[in-house]
């Protein structure tokens, strides 16, 4: 039986999800904004909704924007809370709520359940997810993985069912390259057709985002170098002209490629790079944790170098929802779309690697806590997000670690100031960091390196108030053993991935 | 029976190998820089020559420099030279030059065979070679490496046997991590030892060149970030008073790291990580070439993100000394040195992939060529060298990439503006590229990518000038297409390595 109902991982509010359309309003809507052009997003993730806010936050306020997404369990909440004035993304950037009640004042900013949103659009843009799928074997290999492109079509024909015959689609999806020519193409052609009107209007491009959730989560759409391409030159011009009025392109100008090919294997190049300089850093942990050596140490010496200051430091793991993916839809591209018969064996193996780094973390860990005891040892988990200074725990390497965790500890807490409910696990974390340290553990683990927890010191102070004496293990490489209290040590009580016990 | 004599590459002279010692002429050496201190420089090979130029032309004339190689075939040349007033290096940058001549007339570089110029020095610099060989099988696979260190420890045993008890010996040669504790330490003492001295008294530090032959050559080791390290503060400390006098340490300042093994570690990881970084290029030229996209257009769209700026563009291959080892050297030290049961592998498969670029190339080159006649097809090759701007022909791509051309093409030629003679394949190579292209050629393949080709668009007014039509083959992107003459276009007579064709 379907639920009925969808609760905010936000505010915690359930709403009851209607059925039937939803045409008056939107009708209402599209009337109160009839001198305003419309933008239909399709998405309401972690990018559409940003993207929503800052289209309908443009310099010259010429667009009215309606925000698309499912009346599901997970997603109906976000066009409820949308519509009620609750902004449904939690964000350390301060421009995020600012720009949602910019919204509210200006009642051009309305979410809706229902696909006939896109006959009133001028612009579409699609953000929807895209998945891929992994099958791995008991070592954490990947044996097959696969892109499902179902839902993506159907999402697509929704538009072409409905859509003007002259509307700009912008797909910002990260899709396998190709799929605007080989997919989205031939599906807006083939509904348009059917409807009986031209198939030769509208115009479709694809611009991909490049969006950091976390302090510059706004800014990371509104100015940041953005490339883009078209089917065709007039849909490439449409694009250009459509992004200027929402990008600070003077600062960030934009990059035309040739076609949609070319921008879509740009984002698949670009995560493949960085899941692969991320995943290079995993096997160097182990050896300078065997060699007695800092890694952070040589990798902030290497650094210095203008060539080599992307290298990455160790860790826990890399997660959220582009680096854990896009490679192997970039795999599944080749050798789908265009016969390369390996694939791109560096990019799998990179996600796999990734994929493997809170298992070696987690080894880590139990190395050091070997002789401790399952049912007594009190653990504290500093951080379950993916990363700093955000609250997406999607793919967040956190998670399996927690599950290795737990499966030899019985005592296991988690602390984020970003997430107050871990909903891939169904676990409350507590969000305050003073509550969580006034509870005492045997064991702290530093599991995602919000800078927060450095503010003011406000960790090294908690800790060392704490009166029970503790060991900290640090995944991430965030505290400082300087910092702390003095009864810590290197390798005695304070631990490091990526850094070895140095005899000297 | 052993070779008497030994040729310039760079002048084409031949010198007998003396026999005997050269304690006379080191004597009056010694005698005529009296008042300096004495730093002996072990390896007269891209480093060690370099480095003794640099260290002889310090800002306050401190030094006297002897440098040390052996009495070969392959290296009694360099001795020679250096002592007849011939520059022993051919390069791009006018400081090798002018800092040669320096010495001149300072007469404060001296060159020899005998070893015990050790004895006279205060500080001994460790330059030279430390190989990895390989074995692979017939796909180019790598199925074994070894860093054979016999040479190495000899090369050491020769300063312990003869040095000053309080000697400072800088070890920069490239080193499997671990090294200067477990192997050159020990030596030292031992030695130290036997001839009755104490043991405790030499410093041994460690610190990398990221010397890049080329037109910095010069400042890559003058005007450059250092890290160094020593077996002790003492020798820490002293190495740093060291490099002091003769880098740029105000402009770019110093890093310490705690222990030989991280300095040991950090180049090996450096020059891993751009070996990996470089290695990534390849799958994706494939996948570009099958998808109709312009991989260096993508590539240019992606750097222009700051974490994004040293993505690699597509190529023949890497060559040099130290990428094609050195992530091998690393792995080797992870098992042989500290246990680490798979080694590094990504870094492994790096050097593997990176070896098979040639490969790749030659089937890009092959299977545009495959109706061209073997015997009369007259192909010219641009570079030789493993890089832009200089004349190091050392593990350079372009020789397997040459073998396999030539085993389908009987008249193959080659131009390269910085060698005159093709040392590996002993070949000669023509240096003027005006000479070269009035020789009409049937197809033309650009396999280094020398900026000199386009000064003043000189190699696009020689392309004009030539009456023959001919095919292009640019393998590292060095061209540009609008610039040929206006009969070229793309993927017709003019194709680019990591270009596919755009059907539209």
């Amino acid at each position: 039986m379907a639920k009925t109902s969808s609760t905010s991982a936000v505010s915690g509010n359930s709403y009851v999800i209607p059925a039937g359309n939803d045409v008056d309003k939107l009708s209402h809507f599209i009337e109160d904004n009839k001198n305003q052009q419309v933008v239909a997003v399709q998405g309401l993730g972690f990018v559409g909704t940003v993207m929503s806010l800052v289209v309908a936050n443009s310099d010259n306020g010429e667009y009215a924007v309606i925000g698309v997404d499912k009346a599901t369990e997970d997603s109906y909440w976000k066009i409820a809370e949308i519509n009620t004035g609750i902004c449904p993304i939690v964000s350390s950037d301060p421009l995020v709520t600012e720009f949602f009640e910019n919204t509210k004042a200006k009642q051009n900013f309305y979410a809706t359940y229902d696909s006939m949103a896109f006959s009133f659009a001028d612009v579409i843009i699609v953000d929807i997810n895209l998945d891929v799928t992994k099958i791995k074997d008991h070592k954490g290999n990947i044996e097959s993985y696969d892109v499902p492109l179902e839902g993506f079509k159907k999402a697509i024909e929704s538009i072409g069912q409905v859509c003007k015959e002259d509307v700009l689609i912008l797909v910002e999806t990260t899709v396998p390259p190709g799929t605007c020519q080989k997919v989205v193409y031939p599906i807006l052609v083939e509904n348009l057709k059917h409807r009986g009107l031209p198939s030769n209007k509208f115009k479709l491009g694809h611009s991909y985002e490049r969006v950091m959730p976390g302090p510059n989560y706004v800014n990371s759409i509104k100015n940041f170098y953005r490339v883009y391409s078209g089917i065709n030159d007039e849909s490439a011009d449409a694009v250009e002209k459509f992004l200027k009025t929402i990008i600070s392109t003077d600062e960030y100008p934009l990059t035309r490629l040739k076609t949609t090919e070319s921008t879509e294997m740009a984002k698949v190049l670009e995560n493949s790079y960085r899941a692969m300089n991320i995943s290079f850093a995993i096997e160097w942990s182990r050896f300078a944790e065997n060699s007695g050596v800092d890694l952070y140490e040589v990798v902030d010496a290497i650094r210095l170098r203008p060539t080599h200051a992307n290298l990455m430091y160790p860790g826990i793991g890399v997660g959220g929802y582009c680096l854990t993916k896009d490679p192997l839809m970039a795999s599944w591209s080749s050798e789908q779309f265009f016969g390369l018969e390996s694939g791109l064996q560096s990019s799998v193996k990179a996600v796999e690697n990734n994929d493997k780094m809170p298992m070696y973390s987690f080894e880590f860990v139990i190395n050091i806590l070997k002789q401790h005891d399952k049912k007594s040892t009190k653990i504290g988990l500093l951080g379950v997000a993916y990363g700093p200074g955000i609250g997406d725990t999607r793919f967040s390497p956190v998670e399996d670690f927690y599950n290795r965790l737990s499966s030899h500890f019985n005592k296991i807490k988690c602390q984020d100031p970003y997430v107050s409910l871990w909903a891939e696990l169904n676990i409350e974390i507590e969000t305050s960091l003073e509550v969580f340290l006034a509870d005492s553990f045997d064991i702290l683990i530093v599991t995602t390196g919000h800078r927060d927890y450095l503010n003011n010191n406000i960790i090294y102070e908690l800790i060392e108030r704490s009166a029970k004496e503790m060991i900290i293990i640090d995944t991430v490489g965030l505290l400082d053993l300087h910092k702390l209290p003095s009864h810590f040590s290197q390798n005695k009580n304070f631990y490091v991935l990526g850094v070895g016990h140095n005899e000297e």
